[in-house]
């Protein structure tokens, strides 16, 4: 393939990608692949040629979301105050899973669909933000034993509890605060 | 239809259910309808006379487990501690929402599936525990302006995020009391 092509078909493939992730977040993991071709400005076959299933096609979308969600992590390690800084990172995580609507459960948490894909996507998460909860804990900002996973875990699921309320993303933004603070803590 | 008839319809309906119940503990909201017949001893037909559906059996499963979380709220209302009575009560919650694996969300929380259900559980649990909640926060047992519904919310969403753990109800009871006690209360 010549060096234009491969360039023009890069640039669809960021084009196509960043659409999808517009969509996901607007219609959850049954956003429509027509309407993701039509607003990129590319034709149905260009979509199938990059992301062959719909399955692809979210994956890559679960992936780029992750991976910048590990970017933040890097970026918010030993920057300001380390509960601030753990809590700044778990709102995104937060808004994420509510953003890509059961994608997360769907991807990455649902033994069944793809542990190979589920473990990376856990471990990368875990990985990334093993340093910012350390030094939260460290700080005595953490109540102890709590593992990244515990914090992921709860994210999930506050987005998929939420899903059907009629402003999702102020709701699980409401619930992960009270889990924060605490329904019922002992002074 | 003869008494004797009738008195053994109303033992055949309460057996299948009591199976029902506990095959959808075991196996989640795909339980074996011929399973349940076995184990209930009766034929598939007198299952499906009683349920015609799949969704009719679940129903009936979920509004009895509700009713019995209902009964329970009104019993530890003015018992012990009121901090204690609430967080058993959600305890109990939890452990449903575990139970019925996906049930809760399938059929009460799912907006989609049927809004009347939905709104009959959520309406009955809430209605039920406003006198326990009421009087822990009476007690400032409870953040301020958590409601009913919060708490639910949470309850079901550690459920559908545990779903897939290696031991789904020890994990959700950790996470709820995490989120009882705060990820990172401020002192």
């Amino acid at each position: 393939m010549p060096d234009r092509q491969r360039a023009d078909a890069r640039r669809n493939y960021a084009r196509i990608l960043a659409v999808a992730e517009e969509e996901v977040a607007a219609h959850g993991s049954g956003a429509s692949l027509e309407q993701i071709a039509r607003t990129a400005g590319v034709g149905s076959a260009t979509v199938r040629r990059h992301f062959p299933t719909r399955y692809a096609l979210l994956e890559a979308v679960s992936r780029h979301r992750i991976e910048a969600l590990c970017v933040r992590a890097h970026d918010l390690t030993g920057t300001g105050d380390s509960r601030t800084a753990l809590l700044d990172w778990l709102s995104d995580v937060v808004a994420y899973c509510v953003a890509a609507r059961g994608l997360a459960a769907a991807l990455c948490y649902d033994a069944g669909s793809d542990p190979v894909h589920e473990n990376a996507c856990s471990a990368a998460l875990a990985e990334a933000a093993a340093p910012l909860l350390r030094r939260a804990a460290q700080d005595g900002a953490v109540t102890a034993g709590v593992t990244v996973a515990d914090l992921i875990t709860l994210a999930v699921g506050i987005a998929l509890a939420t899903e059907h309320h009629p402003d999702p993303a102020a709701q699980a933004d409401r619930l992960f605060r009270l889990a924060v603070a605490g329904l019922s803590p002992q002074s």
